[in-house]
């Protein structure tokens, strides 16, 4: 489960193993609950959630924030229907911000004894709590049974691909993906060119509610 | 679709081409949904959704703000209606604020087949996100697999049918149009020269909910 | 139609009218969707929204603002209601604040042959909004084909009997009611001096929200 | 009806008569609709609406405030209920804050008739609104032609037994309650001396929201 | 019941007396209406609400707060689905932010009666009121005449098993538990020194309304 959280960092990560390791998109998801939010990747707009899948492995890529309020629902609706496809394991990623520069990878699971199995590659995170919609499958596979991990990129408040080349270090080691995170650090750099240039020539803008404002209005 | 956005460019952009070339208005929306707004034209109120055609060409123009809430169901709702109606492409006008005094034009497409329709007339957006009703329909689009184009216009944040006549380029080489904009040009010195008079005269006003405060008030 | 808005313009210039000339009051009205408010004249509290009639004209006279979110059904509702009275026209009247001290008083209607109706009498509206309850019902008209007239008073944000009158003098020409407006503005002078001094006496406050804080609160 | 407002006037005056005139409890109401709110009086926590009655006088004694979204619902579902019992008047009790040291209390009436009942024992007011429960419950009742008064206490922004005293001479005279005030002003003394007392240690505090700050959380 | 509030005195005063005597886990709670948010133990997340027994006593603990709106549906739903069980006493545990460093226990009760109980273990709150889920559930035990009592500990504003200790000692001497809190204060050193590097490392994020800033958005 990739949904963009903190530095984007599941969203960006996913989306690169599916790009590299050529996962076939088997559907795509849209609800009204959903913010009318689109990405764009070299002009061409992406549907909000997409699941793919290769061989035994399944991703889902979010682009889109799920807000609070719903996200129990899409949790366990997203739970209910992966149900008769009998899962093994759930991971999904959210992105933890620090002060550091470093790029470690923290980890939670929803029972002791399956800790073991990420006890190597992240750092177990003791005491504190997980929000959102990563808290809502992590707490929906408890209930279920289901073993499942939290991958807690360590990042900054904006789009990371090098804190999503971490956690991609650790699905590496978890499933033997072999994926090479080289070309994701270089498309990071480009990336980082790309926004730079865009944030001196654009303001972000939440259009539509200031728009009364234009105009004289009268009442 | 022309729905207001940054520089109310969309609807700007609509209304000039459905007056200048006599398209003939077939219906017009209204709903519990959109804010309690009339806009007006020489001292008449207009109808907030107004829709046009002329030939193989239909135009929706908005005069309301859609709230992020219910822009998924008003794109779904309209994509709905005009389904029977075996539509080639739609294009979605939005604005989009930048620090520059150029009125560039934007585009993103559905579908990287259908990028090179608007690869001339406009700057491809790299990277980045499309909020508001302009993402619901473009999303909209690319799940019924209708291509789908979103025009955004350099604007700033006030009328600016400067980066309304900049779209309507686009719109002439996109469907042949041959509409001049030399009018709108016209028309925006004159709307600047209104606006700036009225802004001197009249402050703009959010009425009702600050009524209860004007007579003293016991509880 | 006299809701309130700025100024309370529309509110006062009814209530002269229905009392001035001896309307007779044919009903009221009341909703969950009002907001919990009572004005009260001379000791007597009203019923938020009151209708009278005489010969061929029938005023409602609204106390409560109408919040936007329910402006759409509360003008739809009032309309349906209106229907098998075969109305000829509706006015509805709002405030319109600007920095002049002048008393003008401002015009837009539902379609441009109607328009001559309010030509004399009022300064057409070239261009702009109108937001609110007003908007709502002008919309409704517009739709359901019945012509309708926002008159929009000149006013300042505070009760404003003056701008009342303003109106009042329109309504005079459109329908020949040669109603005097003297005696409002002498109240007008009553009811400055009665807020001025009760204003020095009396801070406005909205009681229960705040009641919380008034007891040591454990929890 | 004590509902609290401005000064916690109404239930302090209500719940001091239902104490020393020895009323009946014959009730009690809580709600979903209700804040999560119970008061404690020596230790013993309140349902927070209860009903009492005592030969031709009941008393709705509250401790909670009634928000603004529900104010009709509330008034109107007590109106409801109490139609059997074929209620001569009623008599609805609020705070007004002004800057005075004085303890006037100010009457409002539901008709021109009613009004001589509370003439000479409160200050009528002669303009303005009253908002709220009160105001809710007044409207219903005119709606139902049941004679009702509201009262309101000039108090200050902390409960106030003084105002509450006042209040309660103005019943003395409506209903002959010869109720003796002396108790309620040295309970006010200890009222305020004990509350300075818990004001020194105890900070008011609204727990749960927020709670979620507490602990470093991760998402 | 030990919900989350100042302090998250309840929650892990009652944690601690599961943990230490070995309570059994017979159940869980998971709901739309809570927020989607999941405390973690060395690497392994909670259900938010956990019910645990051992012989004649029951513990409800949760970590996750209830928001006001819902108090009063999960107080009544947990009371409702408890009523088979034939309980005989309720307590309900809460925090009180004051500026002292004591850890006193402020004590409340459902009725006169109940008092004695908690006398002497408890300094008896003379006045004020309690607000929350701990309210709803007192409230909720008053309506159905189950003996309940508050227990409020003196805490500060950030996890205090210090005041969770105060809570135990009071639980101690009300059901004979002779539980030790010694290994609670030494907890305490070690979650105030743990808690104290992470907030160095790490800041707090509520990570997925923010995410919309993070790339250029156009509208």
């Amino acid at each position: 489960m990739g949904f963009p959280g903190s530095g984007l960092v599941g969203s960006i990560a996913l989306q690169y193993m599916v790009d590299q390791l050529e996962f076939t998109q088997i559907g795509s998801m849209n609800s009204k609950y959903f913010p009318p939010l689109a990405m764009m990747n070299r002009g061409v707009i992406n549907i909000p959630v997409r699941i793919f899948e290769k061989e035994n492995l399944a991703a889902i890529v979010a682009d889109i924030p799920v807000h609070p309020s719903i996200c129990y629902e899409v949790a366990k609706g997203i739970m209910d229907w992966l149900l008769p496809f009998k899962i093994r394991e759930v991971v999904t990623i959210a992105g933890i911000i620090t002060n550091e520069t470093e790029k470690r990878v923290f980890g939670v699971a929803t029972s002791e004894h399956a800790l073991p199995r990420i006890q190597e590659s992240t750092i177990i995170l003791p005491i504190g709590s997980i929000s959102g919609i990563a808290s809502s499958f992590l707490i929906e596979c408890r209930i279920r049974n289901i073993d499942a991990f939290g991958l807690l990129g360590e990042t900054i408040n904006a789009p990371d691909p090098r804190a999503s080349a971490a956690i991609i270090e650790v699905l590496n080691k978890m499933y033997g993906l072999e994926l090479d995170v080289q070309p994701l650090l270089e498309q990071a750099d480009e990336i980082e060119s790309t926004m730079h240039k865009l944030a001196e020539q654009v303001q972000t803008t939440e259009a539509l509610p200031k728009k009364e404002q234009q105009l004289p209005m009268y009442g």
